[in-house]
C-alpha cells in the first residue's frame, strides 16, 4: 500500500486550519507569514496586555508565539492524520523583547517517527540579531480521541 | 558598612507590587497565592482565550505563569535594589493543561551573585503530580535605567 | 492477558546488568549507590582526566552521570522489554564541581506511554545544596534490533 | 581609554592554550579543527570506553565535546583577560552516535555583557544532517583568583 503524497496546498490548508483554531493565537494577535515543509514565520505585535514588569513583552507571550512557529514547522512535515504537542523546549531570552513587530521563525533540524526536534527565533523590527532563540521538540500523536491537528 | 536586612513584610510588598505592574499576570487572571523567601504559589484559571487547537490551555500560558512563578521565587532572595530577568528556561509538558484551576509553583534551587536557578512545577485541580516542570535560570540587574522591580 | 509484575529484585538486576554494559560508566569509574522504583543514586570521584581547563571536574563528566542517573530511573519504572534513549536534557551548572566525591541523583518527575521526565541532582562532598540539575526526558523503545537495555 | 583590539593571532592563541589545559579533551581525544571568532569546530573519533549500554558514544562524550565547542566559541569573543564558565546548556540526542568519526561545531548566537549564547551541532562521518545539537549559556568572569581561560 502506497500512501499518495499530500500536495503541498493540503499541508499549508492543514497548518493554517489548526492555527485558526488556537485560542492563544486569536489573543495574542499572530499573523501567519509563510509556511513550507519544515519551515514557518509568524509575527507578533507589542501589545500592553501582555507586558511584563518593565513594559517590554513578556517572555511568555515570546514563547508561546515561538512554542507555536516550532509545532507548525513540525506539523508541516507529519502525516495528515497526526496531531502535535509540544514535549518540551529550551527558550534563552538574549533582550529584553523591545519593539512594535516580531517576527518569530521554527525551523525542522530534524524529524524522527514520533519526535520532531526544531528551532525558533525572535526579531524585534527588522533587527538581523535574534533576541530569543528556542530548541524544541514536539511529538506525533496519532488517534487520540478528541485530538486532531 | 552593614545593610539592614529587608524585613519579610518588605520583601512581600516588593514581590506583590512588580507583580502588580505585570500587564500579562493581569491579563492572564493570575492570582498570588503565597510567598516566601525563594518560594512563590500563583493560581491560573482555564480560559478559552489561551487555549491551544486542541481545546486545553497553551503551553505558552503555562510557560508564562511558571516563568513569573520563578521569576518571583528568585526576586525574592535578590538585593532590594535588584531587577530580576529571565535569562533561560526549560519546560516540560507532561500531560496537557486540562482543569480549571492550576496551582503553579516557583523554588529556588540555589542562588548566586547574580544568577539564580530555580524549578516550577503545575497542578491542575489539586493533583500531586505535576503536568508541568521547569528549570529557570534568572539574572539580578542593578542601575539600568528604566528597569525595576 | 496479565502480566506478571516484575519483582523488586528482577528491576535491580536488570538496572544493574544494564549499567555494567556502559563502557563510559567503567571509563568514569561511577559507583551504582541505590536504586529504587523511579530513583537512582550514583557516586562518581574526582579524576584527572576529567577535568575543565581550572582543574574542576569537566561539566560533561557531571552530566554523562546526571545524564545516567536520569536514565535508570526512567529504566527502573519502564517495562522489562523496554530500552531507554534520552531524548534531551537541560543542565544547570550552579558551582564549580569542586571536591573529591559527587553524589548524583535521578528521580522521576511524571512517566507517560514512551516518554519519562526526570529530574537530577549533584551534590559534592556531602554539602545538602547540589551544584549541578538537570531536567531531562527519556524515551522507550521496543524491538529494536541490537538495542537491549 | 580605549584597549587595543586582540589580533586574531592572539585570540586562536588564547583558545588553543585554553583546550590545551583541559584534561577532559585529551581524554576524549578531542581534536581542535577550526576557530574563528564565534565559531569553533573540534572532533572526536570513536571510543569504546566512552560509549553507551548498546555501544554507541554516550550522549555525554557528545555533549561534553559540543560544551567546548559552545564554550570556545564563547571564549573567542571574550575580552582576553575574561574566563568562560557554562551556566546551562539544552542537548537534543537526534539519533544515536553511531560513526567513527564526529564533527562538533559551536557558534555564538549573541554575546551580551556577561553572558554569550551559543548553539552547536555534531554530525557523524560527514552527513549533513546533526545528530545532536545544542543550546548554550556561558559566563564570563573575571578576577577570580585560581581560575583563567
Amino acid at each position: 500500500m502506497t500512501a499518495t503524497p499530500e500536495t503541498t496546498e493540503a499541508m499549508l490548508a492543514r497548518v493554517r486550519d489548526s492555527i485558526d483554531r488556537q485560542g492563544m493565537m486569536a489573543t495574542l494577535g499572530v499573523e501567519l507569514v509563510a509556511v513550507s515543509r519544515g519551515r514557518v514565520e509568524l509575527a507578533l505585535r507589542h501589545d500592553e496586555r501582555f507586558t511584563q514588569q518593565h513594559g517590554f513583552m513578556h517572555a511568555g507571550a515570546v514563547a508561546a508565539v515561538l512554542d507555536s512557529a516550532c509545532g507548525y514547522a513540525a506539523y508541516s512535515v507529519m502525516p495528515p492524520d497526526a496531531s502535535v504537542l509540544t514535549v518540551t523546549y529550551t527558550i534563552n531570552l538574549l533582550a529584553p523583547a523591545a519593539g512594535q513587530r516580531f517576527a518569530i521563525t521554527g525551523a525542522v533540524v530534524r524529524s524522527g517517527r514520533t519526535l520532531v526536534v526544531c528551532r525558533g527565533e525572535a526579531f524585534a523590527d527588522g533587527a538581523d540579531r535574534p533576541f530569543a532563540a528556542m530548541q524544541a521538540t514536539m511529538t506525533a500523536l496519532y488517534d487520540r480521541p478528541g485530538i486532531s491537528g
